[in-house]
């Protein structure tokens, strides 16, 4: 029911997910006469629809979502995924609600008290920096901070063996006078467990895809500020060259015969296809899409659910977290 | 003396620019016996050496370089700037000590209270946002962000010459409940404020480029992120291409054939090519240049310092802000 579209956009691009996922099934969470709006008369059987009679908007507040059984779809797909009757859930809806609600429903791993939405940014070196967190907690004691160094630590150990992941906090400077009070105290509480985590240092804005990186912690406004500004300057790159390969006859040759190689850098620099992101701390896979998701991205929210859900990210992270709280590490 | 290369970038960056600006003349503060190794043996009667015996470094901390007469090189040029010898003064060095030293020497305009670094972005339609703190100020209360509003307002009419500048507030989404305590204070106090300011709302960080934003308003932590997360996509986008154009023969032929074409497009790309930012709301023209600046960067600022002087834009910022104080606006 969430987005900028709601059932109009995610019901087509589930149906476009299950022809090239033989596999998997869907459920959809909602009001049944909307969705079915959507749907085909005969729609396969791998798709099922459980009714909801309310819906979180963007615009509430916790405190109109929190007041126990609401019958809001958020609220009934997340207590599926508690219940065990789904592996992965997706919502293009409120952010905050899904944080709130997710934690309360499904549960935080007991070493986190706040789950983070973590993004796997693709570095020039063809590795994976994950950025946490990305918007699900704007204001951030150095606490927090310090805790999701840990949290990106399992989460780059679990999705790509790194075996001693470089973590770095995200600042505006590599000094050690730079950046806000809890920035500069996350610093120092961190250089004080360098026996536990590989902790670097700094890192600037700019530094993210281009070093080596492999964990980038910050607060969920300049994590987010960080995320779009990159998604807003490929779209500019894209249009840039489009309209560079248009100027003249020439520029229009040389575009067509260009186009085959420019195409391949596409899925590098188009944001929409790398969309889904994680909610990490939670016992289960929750997956937020971006509000703004066209079919084509949350048809790509919903892979990244199922490689979730098949890689089982959560269980692995579990079981990092586990083991450092078995050492008192966190 | 300032960046992390100092003079054996600053110096020759100066000479290469004298030579295509005839009537501009320099004056070079600084350790002279470390500026005269780079210098020729008998160099330009357009270049001036006003010798300082100390640096502010990357790393002082206010208390340092505010105990008085410190004779150090920020301080002298500033003084220089204040004094009138000077039309405008650049530095790659200290941010903070440029903003506290630029307001305590050359002072700031009456209605502002804080002076704040601007930067100017190129829209995908032409035209130009302009985007502030960018890093002189961490935090910021709501009321130093609605006086940036203004202040942006300000530049952008007095250097675009925009009728009734849109102004954003940088959020991680576009509605009431999103962001931060300041931001969303900063929104209702903006919003009482439509019949002197045509302000708009929020602006998420991926529509900076793409929207209709004459004013991004935003405290210099986010705002710092933005632009170095643009300037590291820009990066990432022309190597990708770059590398795209050697994976093959066909490729490097169809790429030697794009070339010209691709570089038309890299001014718009290359962050190198607008390096400079200055600090509106003091009374003369300071501008900081990136700390990582090569030579070909430094020379960008130092003609962004030029047309800045040129335009007389701290003269027309002032005259509008003066008239903003008459309105009783600000």
């Amino acid at each position: 029911m969430g987005g900028d579209f709601g059932p109009q956009v995610t019901v087509p691009a589930c149906l476009t997910f299950l022809k090239s996922s033989p596999h998997s099934k869907i459920i959809l969470v909602g009001q049944q006469k909307l969705i079915e709006r959507y749907l085909p008369a005969n729609y396969s059987s791998r798709i099922e629809i459980v009714h909801a009679s309310a819906v979180v908007s963007m615009n509430d507040k916790p405190s109109s979502y929190l007041k126990g059984q609401q019958d809001t779809s958020l609220e009934n797909c997340i207590s599926l995924l508690a219940d065990k009757n789904a592996d992965a859930a997706v919502s293009a809806g409120n952010t905050g609600a899904m944080m709130i609600l997710g934690k309360k429903i499904a549960g935080c791993h007991p070493a986190i008290d706040r789950p983070a939405l973590v993004a796997p940014i693709p570095r020039l070196d063809g590795k994976t920096a994950f950025v946490l967190d990305i918007g699900a907690n704007v204001d951030c004691s150095a606490d927090t901070l310090v805790q999701f160094a840990f949290l990106g630590a399992t989460v780059s150990k679990a999705l790509t063996n790194t075996e001693d992941p470089k973590v770095f906090l995200l600042n505006i400077g590599t000094e050690s006078i730079k950046g806000s009070q809890q920035v500069r105290y996350a610093d120092q509480m961190l250089q004080n467990k360098v026996d536990s985590l590989n902790y670097q240092g700094f890192l600037e804005a700019n530094r993210l895809i281009t070093g080596n990186a492999d964990v980038v912690v910050c607060d969920g406004f300049s994590g987010n500020v960080l995320l779009k500004a990159i998604e807003g300057s490929m779209k500019l790159s894209l249009d840039n060259l489009y309209k560079a390969f248009e100027a003249n006859l020439y520029n229009r040759l040389v575009g067509f015969l260009a186009l085959p190689v420019l195409k391949r850098t596409v899925p590098d620099l188009d944001p929409r296809y790398k969309n889904g992101t994680l909610f990490v701390g939670l016992k289960q896979i929750l997956i937020k899409a971006h509000g703004a998701s066209d079919e084509f991205a949350f048809r790509k929210a919903l892979e990244t659910a199922k490689q979730s859900a098949e890689s089982e990210v959560v269980k692995r992270v579990g079981q990092s977290l586990d083991a450092m709280m078995d050492q008192e590490l966190v």
